[in-house]
């Protein structure tokens, strides 16, 4: 046996056997296929489940670089982007499938680092890494997984269902996570305190999935549009609001921002707002309500201990973001049409 | 939109939407996440069903190179390996995920033939794709397909059931596709016959998963261990025999050979039976079932027109791998351990 099947074997038995069956697990790593008993069976209330499934890829050099980010949370980071996924759907994780493609110059004690990651993140969130692929790669480590999991019959929150009217609100801060790719590249982290280069490092290099705060906008039958932030905020609004045939219009004042994150671009005379409206990678999620409902919404986050933040609102509109900035007299100064420039790999 | 992105949508639209709703599809490409409903809900008999989760990357100068295979096989060929794990479960595939990643060197109709090659496959199969990401990539393609299907609660066919007396079978001829890409990377094939270069080429770019035979053997209850043919013949019956803690006895005159595998063999000066042993990549099933029953098995193949041969049996033991050789009187002359060198990417 290499030592890459060793990895795999030693793999298959870094889970609770508790957590596996509790999911449905009747054979994981190591057979053709892995068999899971369905969702429904597991979960045996009174509702109906429908199937998620979110696969994601992380390309060394395009993703990430070893140089900001250690084994460890390249591999955490890769599993909580695809939980923010099932979580920008309001459903539950339930299985993980890990392909990776491994280069020459990585040694195994790398590769066991990027599966310590993963297994974090897999046990946080209780969700069984039930198989994989393992290949070697030419060049560059290529990280592919794959997440299913589950919802109640129709009640998946897409990007389609901003209604004019609705508040727009996010779970979070959103920006810290390109303060903290900034802070890794350019900066002397000893020139600023401890606690503002743990904050935006650790929102930059192991974000955590809004899994819960998902599972509230879910079960509150008054969440209309939920996307996470991957490619930045602008970018996810205006996937909602072109997939939903409106207009957002977001409101400067509103945005939740960060002391860490305020300090940060103070001092290195960066652009504050372009991390925040461009950033992404935060996967805090980004959704319409209705207006109605939202104070209801605002008290369950509360009671949990969630973030909430009203932003802005949905008006008709065939698919565009506009931001209200304001004078010091809190009159209304001027409505720009904000311009998505999010990641995109191919432009 | 880049050329990319316009791929994708147009891939939203590429199967019928007859397919998708009988597969339970309610949303595909385009959000967070797909979302089907339950297999149970799309199989409205009395089974229960549990569901089956399959990964598989294939990295180009790895697993393939652009100079022995098109663009549209290379497609073709991802989706039929993963396909043909689900039948090595004896499963119906239901529902495939694409991840791919691009270099820089790839252009959008290059990306446009692998995905006509992955919906060909796709189309034939009946299997619906509901999602998948597209990255960029520094050097290397890199294609990683997740399928989910289903099987009969407590039917999936393991590695791990072969009993001592079972008959080992094969459900067609292993070795084709190594003798296809040698003729592919060392012969001028205008020096052999048409159908000779056509029969070996077509196993080596566009295998054919055995999902059929899969389902004869799942369905007959007396399969007791099953692989497919991707690593060779004896690195399969050797996993099988380890998982299983027996020994498999093959015997050399009863593995089917093919005329085209035998005459390029011949003129080529190559040995076949390297290629039958250890060459990979075929696809056909391998396995092991009860010796009372494997008339019967037969049968139905035999109903179906599928090719079923048996070649060996089980005998006590702990995970080898032997091979009867015989003379010319048919008298038993030697029986050699077989060790396994199917292609490891670390070693």
């Amino acid at each position: 046996m290499d030592e890459f099947s060793r990895i795999q074997y030693w793999n298959a038995k870094r889970q609770e056997q508790a957590l596996k069956v509790s999911l449905g697990v009747k054979v994981d790593i190591g057979d053709d296929a892995a068999v899971v008993a369905l969702p429904y069976e597991v979960h045996r209330d009174q509702s109906q489940y429908e199937s998620l499934y979110t696969v994601d890829t992380m390309v060394e050099d395009i993703h990430f670089s070893s140089e900001t980010t250690d084994f460890e949370h390249i591999g955490y980071k890769a599993l909580a982007a695809n939980l923010s996924d099932i979580a920008a759907m309001g459903g539950i994780p339930l299985h993980a499938l890990i392909a990776i493609s491994i280069p020459d110059h990585y040694s195994a004690d790398h590769v066991m680092r990027i599966y310590n990651g993963i297994y974090d993140c897999a046990n946080r969130y209780k969700v069984a890494i039930v198989g994989g692929d393992t290949t070697s790669s030419p060049h560059s480590l290529v990280l592919t997984i794959t997440v299913i999991g589950m919802v109640e019959q129709g009640k998946a929150i897409l990007r389609s269902g901003a209604s004019v009217g609705d508040i727009v609100f996010v779970t979070g801060v959103p920006g810290q996570s390109a303060a903290g790719l900034h802070l890794l590249q350019h900066a002397n982290t000893s020139q600023y305190p401890v606690a503002l280069v743990d904050s935006l490092i650790r929102a930059h290099q192991q974000p955590e999935p809004h899994l819960q705060a998902g599972r509230l906008l879910s079960t509150s039958n008054a969440c209309h549009a939920l996307n996470d932030i991957s490619d930045g905020l602008i970018s996810e609004l205006s996937e909602i609001a072109k997939a939903s045939h409106v207009d957002i219009v977001i409101d400067e004042n509103q945005i939740p921002l960060s002391d860490s994150m305020s300090q940060y671009a103070g001092k290195s005379g960066q652009s504050m707002f372009d991390w925040v409206l461009y950033g992404g990678e935060d996967y805090i999620l980004v959704g319409t309500a209705s207006r109605e409902q939202f104070a209801s919404i605002e008290a369950s986050f509360r009671e949990q201990q969630l973030q909430l933040y009203a932003v802005g609102e949905v008006i008709a509109g065939n698919g565009e973001v506009w931001m209200d900035s304001w004078n010091d007299g809190l009159q209304l100064q001027k409505r720009n049409q904000i311009m998505n420039r999010g990641y995109n790999h191919f432009t």
